[in-house]
């Protein structure tokens, strides 16, 4: 295992393949790869592209992908899709454009998706990042193509958070009001040409001035990803943000919130574990029959359960 | 507590509200009030309905309820709407609708949805489903609005689940391909005067015929929900499935399955608990800052954290 964490860290992309199924199916031994890899992480610029559908996420991405590797830099795609049931073909036809760069070495594109718990996403989202910067990527791009709470918790994952978004939606005061500003360190305005752009822009700093002002105001950028304005503007934009995290109190104060998260994270998936072999070993069904029987309920039975496997300082 | 827990029985509305937004808020006495209504529950029929946008879920809903009102039943109705942030205010219009029932007290209609966790809305929907079976209603809907995993995770929550399909979307493959088959115990195919009807007729029964017969056969129904059309009958089909549960082993194989589920549903959130405390106890400032120099890795300390919380039993 430690040979495969080495090879990857040496460049080998069979071996990174390989490490992200591996957390992705929470094989045994990705924790020990986790913890080889860890001290080689921290140095990747990690960004959150979200958005409405057809906001053009995956042509901006795209568009990204060309001027991060003008400027020399390497590029790891995670592609996330947790709500996939009815999201049918149109999505991946869209990410399609992206395999352009298939042949670059220097990009590595995943996708990610689970008929599993979203939570399994969100663990495995975390660990394909960190797989990506401590094996030298200098970008990593999460993005999503769902709309819902999860994919939020997933692009929050990111230092850097970009929201897309387009004129002619309509619904935009519905993003504003659905608590998403929050989490937008960039707002992008993609189809920029299209009629009503600007009333968009003067929506976002309206309501961007009615929260208030942080540490740090989210500039509004204007793209049309299709053909390529404002995308060198807008990775400026990304890597003045991704300055000001490495410098300021806020950024500090953010990355030790994300560690935080992470370590309870991982608390929450060990502790899982235990409960699935407290549950195998201590044999429930005559429990369950007296519960059809309204002998027990679920509770009590779910609070013994429990009372066996943590300790009173617990 | 308890008063209010009888209130509600007693068939005190509001009383049954609060009970529903404790729940929802997961404050601290609604685990004793679960407790409290468990010796009741056991006697609604659970429908679950989910299915494409636009395939008039509710719609057909509302029609549901008219028609289980000719029949003199008492109805719930728990419209779930997880993946809130960009949904917009279409859905919430197309809910209005139903709200002509709200001056009939034998119909109680709840929405929830919430900016927190998907797990949290599946664990509230399913205690209100049973505050309301403890509470009398004959017929409990769950509707979803959404399209992911989440919402199909919710709607196992019920007996029968209904699958809407609705002709010239295009896609219905893609539904079939997602796994969505295995968890429909009756299709519905609305809209169903409009083109294309007996083609997804067809492409459903092919897809029965290649899973191969189990106990139960899923029935397709034929609906024209605005017009009210085959929804007396679609009633028929799935109280006929609510009796076929009552008597199969495989309707209670199922029904142990699913208490299974809740009661680990259960442990999980108490231990989420037990994990939130020792995490505050146990001061971790000291553990993030020599993560963050990389002389310690967020395994290890999660690690650190479980033994201390965990038995050697566990």
């Amino acid at each position: 295992m430690t040979l495969l964490a080495e090879k990857a860290l040496h460049g080998d992309i069979r071996a990174l393949a390989r490490i992200i199924s591996l957390v992705e199916n929470e094989a045994p031994e990705s924790e020990e790869i986790m913890k080889y890899l860890y001290p080689h992480t921290g140095k990747a610029l990690v960004i959150g592209i979200t958005g409405s559908p057809g906001a053009g996420k995956s042509t901006l991405v795209d568009k990204l992908i060309l001027e991060f590797r003008k400027k020399k830099k390497t590029v790891g795609i995670i592609a996330v899709d947790p709500s996939s049931p009815f999201s049918g073909g149109a999505i991946l036809a869209d990410r399609i454009r992206m395999q352009r760069h298939a042949n670059d070495p220097d990009v590595y594109i995943r996708s990610m998706g689970t008929r599993g718990s979203l939570g399994g996403v969100s663990r495995s989202t975390r660990e394909a990042v960190k797989i990506l910067d401590a094996c030298g990527k200098d970008v990593v791009i999460i993005e999503t193509v769902g709309v819902g709470q999860s994919e939020i918790d997933i692009v929050k994952l990111a230092d850097t958070v970009c929201l897309v978004l387009v004129p002619g939606m309509g619904d935009d005061i519905q993003i504003m009001k659905a608590g998403i500003m929050e989490i937008a360190d960039i707002f992008v305005v993609n189809k920029a040409d299209r009629p009503g752009a600007e009333k968009i822009e003067t929506e976002v700093k309206l309501m961007l001035d009615l929260i208030g002002k942080t540490d740090w105001f989210p500039p509004i950028h204007m793209t049309v990803a299709e053909k390529g304005d404002g995308v060198a503007e807008l990775v400026e934009g990304i890597e003045k943000h991704g300055a000001f995290l490495k410098q300021s109190i806020h950024g500090i104060k953010k990355q030790k919130r994300k560690l935080a998260e992470e370590i309870k994270d991982i608390l929450s998936r060990d502790i899982a574990k235990n409960v699935e072999k407290a549950w195998e070993r201590q044999g429930t069904d005559d429990k369950i029959e007296a519960i059809l029987g309204k002998e027990l309920d679920p509770y009590t039975v779910a609070q013994n359960i429990l009372n066996n496997i943590v300790t009173n300082e617990g």
